[in-house]
């Protein structure tokens, strides 16, 4: 299987690099019939375009959707939907440097060894965060899908650098979370955040942090055993975001000091439904939902690319040398990432939906072009 | 493809029940001229035996591996290796009471809702730990793989409940922790973590606990781009042992409070070969190794069968339950664990090797069955 | 993916050699809740059992069906369900003469070059029809799901030798098939078919033959796009099965020489359903079926193993050689070879059913053991 | 996994409709440094352009092809190749009529079901010939990899109607097709096949046809078991092929009739090397080369869009009713399906040389680009 797809019903396969003509992706296996169109997959692509938050690079791409195939007359028809986003603000100039001087905590000397040197070294190429777009078109179709069953996925920054809160967010907060510049939904937090953000540009650095996604209105018993886990297809799938080093469901890296009396989630009967009295198990259990909002969190590096410099060497002389201020970055990871690590999170949901028919083959047969 | 098959090359299939006559792998895409045979698979089922630790539990199993396709005279054929390990001590009477009766931590109630009631209940069934014969027994196959090409795969219990260290273990203490009742290669933190299972054991509860692995000379640049990274297959296949619920990368959740200056790797030349000045990326960057050794830690829950009397429902009734005292159990899942860990990273490893045409299609020629 | 793996939503994984311990499969994603036992695996079984004509080899094995995993109190559990069969008459020492001298027309030759004389070369080892028990025990489990929605397989020996009719068979024919040795289900065909059978026998000889099969009730509408259409997934199941060398959907290799006006199968209207007044095309159009009844024919080579003295190789000396009478062996394939190709079509049909959702994730809810 | 997609470590995934934008394919797990650039890729394209031969559709396309993704300065770079090719005369009015009259022998009817009448509709959409676009340029880069290894495969038109031949041809005839009109490399059968092609265009009706293709300098033992033989793996892309209805390797549907001793190919030493006496068996046995060119022949239907009067129905009132002339046509498919057929049974080949590491993940070193 091609190692840029993923999905078993709902696939996705993306291509293009950095400073290439373009990045895109092909969404193969949705339905047909589900009413889609540019402005649904630019409305996702515009909360992770360069410029959409004050703490991002200075990249500037309009990023537009360009839906090529799979859609016609506003709804899908079962082929596979290719969209396309261009590169237009590409500067490769800088990266003429770095070409036989690998970028410390970039991908590039092990792609040059992998690849043998033919890997697109511009801007990362295929390593670059910018193949992210491609997630978020994919995503964009995954929560029209999602939308047809009532299932929301929402998500913020809930940690940079130190600041963080134990404090769960209400769905009303998540809602409103692209409203601030750090796109963390707990109030009390944006201005620490804002505050090392700052320091962080100040003194040439960048920083750690941590996004926590939630799926809500998920019905107990999805997901496959084993191998296809709900757990572990999100895993596979987040830890496929650059810059995601860890991944956890519900109480995660928690549960490693906890007693089993306070990590239990107690049943009990609430309005004549099963429920769970607390939610430590992050609405999985074996790899199953059990009908509890699905809660994960994912901790992103600091960029690699920073102000200062750092100490490389050079892959043509194999000496020791340096690299300093090398082109334009993001500060932070997490906040431009959050719509990608939503999308991401919403396609696997929506390919486990589709696995077990909870979304039906054919979305509606009351669309004016069926009949 | 098979929700219970995992990999693309060497694939494993794993199948069989908690309480049924077997649980048994088929390991298929191994190359031929592999010497192995039912020793080094006991080998490593006989550091998950239970009763390979004091802290296990009472369910005796002599865990006998049976090779029964794919080996002949004693090396591989190229056809799928098929191996079983028969259940002896079942013991199914308890399991009745939860039939109807989930066990809240446990994947019981998901797991009626997905399979319509239909699944097998006995001990967990399909969902129990003791599937984990399954990745030990496929992990001991790719051992063998990875030692014709001095790849070494160890691990250890890092943390249990509270009880842990920042210090990394040596390899050599790396060897030596199957001596050690608890599996922690820090000697300083064995005896708390010992402290910690007694009181969990008297106060009938159970402890969480942390694994990390390692995997030692593998070289720069394996591992696919995007969906199947390095990192992404280990995360997919960590995720699917029962209990994890969280896994890293190098430093992985410290990640996300860090400064870039703080976390990216130089790079310098060591005896005239590209080397890294630090290993917070866990070996592995943009999902391709490298060169360091590949570092992650996986965190385990507090099992959740616990002697404590916890809340639960009846699905028949829908009336507010409880139970008590289910089962035999471990105090802490990450001892048995252990193995388990290792075998995956192997498993994902040597998958990647033979994708990159580092271990080849026929091991060696110079067997006495091949001429 | 695992070379010995077929199928999206249902898979079977396949295992064991013809000389080893066993021969068996893994069936993987079929719903919990089918009613299934033994009984019904072994009654596919005897058909393809030796012994089952008189016009097969001396090999004697009962071929017992013995289900190991996956089903509980006579009902699928969702769990994979692993099926094996013992081998019983083993007699490997005729095969220690062929180890360096390839038989023509069996793999021999090439697998001993593939995997680097590793193979098991015992009875044709993992290359022998044998591995066909596979398929007819994973094909019974595809009949009983789709029983569930009333759909039918029947095939027939369509062709031994020279001996065939242009003339399609009833599906009362079909159903009584298995009562005539030679299982064809034209009886004007049948006389002619056993006269060569006999010659053939006589003179030491083996014959080619062609098997027709049909599925019944398949709706309108079942299949997947371009890779995997209906017609690609059954060419690629056929192609598996040792010994076939060609394969059609309906008139196939006849419709080169057609013209168009001849070959389209017009539409109309028959109580008040769409229709076709003809069904050239075998039921499949652009890999999607039209409602009509599946119609495909597979073409069987002549055994390569007969009692004929037959020029050969000595891989150790590299000189010529030959080799003469060499171990047991069935005339004619098609004959035993039916229900696997049923069985394999079943397989195929069931595969598209459960991913279109024709059949739901949960067979029934009204078992004895879910309440 | 993606329908859309065929291959296992060579990947293709196309995309796009017939009267859509583009038709296009991405080419995945190429290794990096294939020296390959757009005139290759057109080359191709240009053989199975229509116009290429004076028996093809009027449909105007210039078939250019354009690479969008994975190559830099002329070389690959390992990342996914995207190749777009942009739809120009496209008249879909036509097409309007058939929206509910069901085109007999096209998948009009069961797409119409299969989607909900979601399906694009124009030109035959998804279901079109022009998708075959997709695959000659994704054969275009396997016939370059296999270059690489002195693999070369063609073929020819070996019948049209009834005028076929039992010769096969030679290297040299088969190198120099597609200098002929109907690109049969057997010179008497050509002015026949001309005569039935003009007959069929007078009348308004169109005729079968069948391509015979080859592969030379095949190693032995290239291919996987079972569901990956090299003979299964080909069948499955042929028949994804529009208009393939049968499938052939060696001497396949010749074989139901022949006798075991005079099909089976003896094994000889020629030059020191082991060779076979004939090629029966098409170069392939259980699933594996034998060193013996490929051989295979794929039976394309006479085309279903004909001049002439043929009875339909109408979906909407569910009457019957008729067509007649509908849109531009080719007369005989095989003729413009040459290329593909090639690029198909490349690709094949290319994946499983990739596959068995007689590819190198890397082409070559010695590139301007890596040093």
């Amino acid at each position: 299987m091609s190692a840029n797809s993923f999905g078993r019903r709902l696939v996705m396969t993306c291509f293009g690099e950095s400073h290439g003509k373009l990045v895109g992706v092909i969404v193969d296996g949705c339905p047909a019939g589900l009413k889609i169109d540019e402005r649904d997959i630019q409305r996702e692509l515009d909360k992770r375009r360069p410029g959409s938050t004050p703490y991002s690079t200075s990249r500037a791409e309009p990023d537009k959707a360009m839906i090529v195939s799979g859609i016609l007359d506003g709804y899908t028809t079962g082929a596979p939907i290719c969209i396309v986003v261009g590169n237009r603000d590409v500067d490769s100039k800088p990266y003429e440097v770095f070409r036989f001087k690998p970028r410390p905590g970039h991908a590039d000397y092990p792609a040059y060894i992998r690849y043998g040197g033919f890997n697109d070294y511009r801007g990362g190429g295929r390593f670059s965060g910018r193949i992210t777009v491609s997630f978020v078109a994919a995503g964009a179709v995954a929560k029209k899908l999602l939308e047809t069953i009532g299932i929301e996925v929402y998500g913020h920054v809930c940690q940079i650098g130190e600041v963080s809160s134990r404090r769960l967010p209400t769905i009303d907060e998540l809602r409103k979370v692209y409203e601030n510049p750090v796109r963390c939904a707990i109030p009390e937090l944006i201005s620490g955040m804002e505050d090392i953000l700052k320091r962080s540009v100040e003194e040439g650095d960048s920083i750690g942090s941590m996004v926590e996604a939630f799926a809500f209105n998920v019905p107990p018993g999805l997901g496959d055993p084993i191998f296809h886990g709900l757990d572990v297809d999100i895993a596979s799938i987040m830890l496929a975001i650059p810059g995601v080093r860890a991944l956890s469901i519900g109480l995660g890296f928690e549960a490693a000091s906890m007693k089993g009396s306070d990590f239990i989630d107690p049943y009990t009967i609430v309005d004549g439904r099963v429920s769970q009295k607390s939610n430590r198990c992050g609405g999985i259990l074996g790899g199953l939902s059990t009908g509890n909002p699905i809660h994960i969190r994912v901790s992103f590096r600091p960029p690699s690319t920073i102000g200062k410099r750092v100490e490389t060497i050079n892959l043509k002389t194999m000496t020791i040398d340096h690299i300093e201020a090398w082109g334009r970055y993001d500060p932070c990871i997490g906040i431009r990432a959050l719509p990608v690590v939503e999308g991401c999170l919403a396609f696997v949901i929506a390919d486990h939906c589709l696995n077990q028919g909870l979304i039906p083959a054919v979305i509606s047969g009351e669309s004016g072009r069926a009949t």
